[in-house]
């Protein structure tokens, strides 16, 4: 169902690294390398990145010619792992091993392409890579697999382009969206989202049928601090954190900074500091005592009229409170409007509050947590349960079938940003991690 | 000395006033109806203030046409007045009236003509208007004043054009500035003091003497709340307060909201919170505390990223510290900056403190206070005594001479505002009051 696919636009690089298949250790390093080039502004990957200007990130959007570089790159390593390629008809792409025996569902493993502007290569790119390394170890061993095996490049996980849009792709393929309502998206430019695919050459034909897979699997980069900072390679997901946005403007009386007695004053600013202090505090006490992840963020500020001379009249904030506990997420976010209400009477200041996003906490299979935690045990790999605090495609997923993910560590924690990186011995143990897992659910 | 002025621009505005010198309480207020129709958007004047669009303020910066059209009615009252009028260098306007006797120094009232942008049309011109008014009771009363009287207009007080050049014209008549240096500031379209008031016609040859002044008195509305809120006309200006500001940078570390656990953060904005609760609370106890005013005001607050899922990575504060008493400026500028310093351990944050400005608090005379207080009084006025928490030309005259100040109330303590507003009773009083004192000082 492929329409085209070239590899024009990708600078070759092969200095210092294995010749593909040759040694299977540098097999994904090389593929790594090589897609890290692709929409990052000075072209040079990432074997160079202690040279690299921080300030040039991947920029790679769903429908971008550097998506379609990286999509024709994917699918010239799934034909040449063995895989039989189908592209849907919102772009996402599925690599097909079959299995041994007939009938049998299908174990997925998958993530996404696109990257956000000026991000980082391994965001979503790397998930996909390391499902063909896996794929491509089970062919190298003639590991028998009696399910089929699908690695599955999701469109529009971040929404860059298609801000509407985030975790399109697989929102698509488990039925949360409807197929024409995604193609009829429009970008940024106000182009559909089927326009640009079509352009690109990745609007497909294919649908997949949803009550044939078994298990879906997803490793990605952790981009939070806590593998980085604790020396473990591996996590093991057992939850998505629900999220919830409050916005709020707190409204004083903005007057002379110098005329203007304390005793008379209705300061916007002294008010909307005391939330950012509540939620802070409350937030790290309930996730002291809690056993399950749980953060709130003071992320949005605004100060008006922002003069130094001029008391505050204003302040506008956006509060992000995330927490894998449904439970404690509805306790943070009362706990916090009651106290924005609160600064009415307390500093004779008006204040709204609005809830303006809520999406509750998912669980991931415990089964596939099991299995993953096998895996490691068994490869002698060290690792650790934890929370995600970002979305994925994983949490679409869930919907549909028996939902794993592995997290490796992002060096400070740092994502989105061209500063991301992830130690290769790392990379390594989340691949061996998820390798055996997949023996086990495909065996 | 003057080279021409004229009326153009100005509406005619007759309807429900007394006519001129018919009646004397109507002759203020006539004049204050028609200024403030000069350099307001709308060309409205006050009469109709229940009406005017409260975005259509005064904007009558220093040398602009609005500034021309006043300063020509201005002279024009002058002269109507009996007035000798002189301009000197830096367009500062005088109107002398003689004393009967030989030799005797000159009693000074005086304020300014400009405006912000967007400003009240009583800031500086009911000063100016307010003296014409007392001179003109004098004259009605044929009172024998032994001592000359000046009115004085000066120029660019707010400095709205010349940025680096607020109470430029006192600061050029007290010796602070040197004219040359005035003349050569460039305004924000890059020409110079010299030129605009040349091409406005007030670029007089006049030089006042310095050493023939024997007292300065202005009225000015008092831009603060506290003769409002106390339901008190008269206001006498014992000091005007002390000024420091302080920037500073707080940086933390910008990081995902969602991934970043609450004990691994460096959140800029917690830390910057912690120092505008700081500064309130210690303000408003040394206020409590201390029988002189002060004021601390975190105006400006800038957080960046600023994006609702990304923990902040810096903010850049302004604070605004003002008292009555140096020592105490100083112990909250010292304290603050203490506090900013200890968020540092405190936090995990990097921490720059910056003493950008600092003016010391200036004492009015006391002797001129007293003659105020006899003159309120005598006329059955009520009064209060109080700092001022904003600059104003006066400040600049004590350099010279004995310098006293009276404020009339702004409604809710709002200035710099096209709802500025003083009721036309406590203005009459404050004129009362005014005029007292100069018969004191002047007979």
């Amino acid at each position: 169902m492929i329409k085209t696919y070239n590899l024009r636009g990708v600078p070759f690089i092969g200095v210092g690294v294995e010749r593909r298949g040759s040694v299977v250790a540098g097999r994904l390093k090389e593929d790594l390398i090589r897609t890290s080039a692709m929409g990052r502004e000075c072209n040079r990957p990432v074997e160079s990145y202690g040279q690299l200007d921080s300030e040039k990130g991947v920029t790679r959007p769903e429908g971008s010619p550097a998506d379609k570089v990286l999509r024709d790159f994917t699918v010239k390593r799934m034909l040449e792992t063995g895989l039989t390629v189908n592209v849907d008809r919102v772009g996402n792409i599925f690599g097909r091993r079959e299995g041994i025996r007939q009938h049998e569902k299908t174990v997925m493993i998958g993530s996404h392409l696109d990257s956000v502007i000026n991000g980082g290569h391994l965001d979503g790119a790397l998930g996909v890579f390391a499902g063909i390394e896996a794929v491509a170890r089970l062919r190298d061993e003639d590991f028998p697999n009696g399910h089929p095996i699908e690695v599955a490049a999701f469109t529009g996980e971040e929404g860059s382009s298609f801000e509407v849009g985030a975790m399109l792709g697989s929102a698509v393929l488990t039925g949360k969206m409807n197929v024409e309502e995604a193609l009829s998206i429009k970008n940024t430019q106000g182009r559909t989202l089927g326009d640009v695919l079509a352009e690109i050459g990745y609007k497909g034909e294919f649908t997949h049928r949803i009550d044939d897979i078994d298990a879906f699997l997803e490793l990605h980069i952790e981009q939070g601090p806590v593998l980085d900072s604790e020396e473990i390679s591996v996590g093991i997901v057992t939850h998505i954190t629900g999220i919830a946005w409050l916005k709020s403007m707190v409204t004083g009386h903005e007057n002379h900074a110098g005329t203007t007695p304390m005793h008379l004053r209705q300061d916007a600013l002294v008010a909307a500091a005391a939330v950012v202090e509540f939620l802070d505090r409350r937030a790290k006490e309930m996730a002291t005592s809690l056993s399950s992840s749980i953060v709130g963020t003071t992320g949005h500020f605004r100060v008006s009229p922002n003069n130094i001379n001029v008391i505050p009249g204003s302040v506008a904030l956006g509060l992000d409170i995330r927490a894998a506990s449904l439970e404690a997420m509805k306790q943070l976010t009362d706990e916090t409007t009651a106290f924005l209400k609160g600064l009415e009477p307390a500093y004779g200041v008006g204040v709204q509050v609005e809830p303006v996003e809520a999406q509750p906490p998912v669980d991931l299979s415990a089964e596939i947590s099991e299995i993953f935690e096998k895996s490691a045990t068994q490869a002698g790999i060290q690792f650790r349960r934890m929370a995600s605090g970002a979305a994925h495609d994983a949490q679409n997923m869930t919907a549909i079938t028996r939902t794993g993910m592995i997290f490796v560590p992002s060096v400070k924690g740092i994502s989105h940003s061209p500063m991301e990186w992830t130690g290769w011995k790392d990379i390594e143990k989340g691949v061996a991690v998820l390798t055996g897992a997949l023996k086990s659910l495909s065996a």
